[in-house]
């Protein structure tokens, strides 16, 4: 049987000790091919390089295995693996990560690992964004692989329903401590933010994003729910937004031409 | 009756002609506060601004109206006026737009300006991002604001399904061949990409992002379809990206430990 031929992304940037740990596991699956921004692209969404130049250059980071830095935006990066490096040969599987930090529930539209893996998806490529829920540049990748194999290996052998990727996010827990993995929902919670104000140098008043994740959503079908009690989520995601439970109520908005009435 | 207090965004920047006429028409409507980027901010999707600090002035473009320019994305604007500039003084809806340019069907994954409407919602705010499907600088807005009017007191009146946006896109078109406005769903639709190779002046290799947009769903109850049918779309989006068809596909992956097996 011919290798399946694994593109790899992430949103730390290349040289990330996540996406590493991601190759580790890739490379025992199949043929892996690397694409990943030169620098941190956290909170990136699904932001796209329009009104600039980017820059792709060969990286010599991983022995033996073909690897590209971009200067883009992740999901630049899937863009340009598909365009212009692999050039018409289609991966079997996308997987982006390790992410360091969580994107359970609301995260996944603010990341730019998860983007990275819809725009896969959006091209029929079967994909995966990976989260390990430990900000440390020094986190402890270990625990998750034999579980992450599971995963890619199942997505490998059975596909992915059209438009859907997985959004997978792993507890920082001991390999003992793991419970196994649960397929969930993404849970209602979101960011409540505050600014912190401050000075630069020259006296002018700036302002730093921060927040805390605030979840009031206690189904225990949900992801958040899984990661508190020790469980990876897997939760499958999608980019059609569309609210259908909410057409029904817009049907007066409809009209014939406004200067008809 | 209090006038209502609307909050106005977009993100081709503050002073795109786009964004004035969206505050012609909220000032018939309530009292309008402006913050919105200080530059272009296009495909910048859900991006916010993590690693750096973000500027905050106020900006006298709109005569007689509260109005800052930030540098920071269109969520951050959204982030920005909820916590800095509102202080708890929670607005009755969130405008973004007028987008020079179509964000129907997928556009809406890469849209700073839905992105930013998508970012009210979260907070509870009823939003609607508002594009017309011309590029030109100086396109002409005029013939969609008597509709742009209509949905916005719908909203005012009738509020919003919780969770929910909605992404309105307007052909270009004039008064009397704008046929009204028809509710959808988002068109299963792609842009397929092409990379323009060149050369940057010291010889060095850039990519510039190029592609076209590329619409094989067929339903006549798509925004695509109503838009290329002369009228006015409106679908309501939403943030809970869960694909929950998916999840029965995967009941195989759900696990206990892999080291108890």
């Amino acid at each position: 049987m011919k290798k399946p031929l694994i593109l790899v992304t992430n949103d730390d940037g290349i040289t990330a000790p996540g996406i590493n740990a991601l190759v580790d596991v890739a490379k025992s699956l199949g043929e892996v091919v690397i694409v990943a921004p030169n620098s941190p692209q956290s909170g990136m969404g699904h932001a796209i390089t329009i009104h600039d130049p980017i820059r792709l250059h060969k990286a010599k980071v991983f022995k033996g295995i073909e690897a590209f830095e971009c200067s883009g935006t992740p999901v630049d990066c899937v863009k340009l693996a598909k365009n212009v490096i692999l050039k018409g040969r289609v991966p079997d599987l996308c997987v982006s990560g390790i992410n360091h930090g969580s994107n359970a529930s609301i995260n996944i539209i603010y990341s730019g690992t998860l983007s990275a893996a819809m725009e896969a998806s959006l091209e029929g490529i079967p994909s995966i964004g990976f989260s390990l829920l430990d900000y440390a540049y020094n986190a402890d990748f270990n625990p998750c692989k034999p579980y992450l194999k599971k995963i890619m290996k199942y997505v490998l052998e059975k596909g992915m329903m059209e438009g859907s990727l997985l959004n997978v996010n792993i507890p920082k827990l001991t390999a003992e401590e793991i419970k196994g993995i649960r397929v969930c929902r993404q849970a209602e919670a979101r960011w409540v933010e505050e600014f912190m104000e401050n000075e630069d140098p020259r006296g002018q008043k700036i302002y730093w994003l921060t927040g805390k994740f605030e979840n009031e959503d206690n189904g225990e079908d949900t992801d958040v729910w899984a990661l508190e009690n020790g469980y990876i989520s897997v939760v499958p995601s999608m980019h059609d937004l569309t609210n259908y439970k909410a057409i029904p109520h817009l049907v007066a908005l409809s009209s014939s031409s406004l200067l008809k009435q």
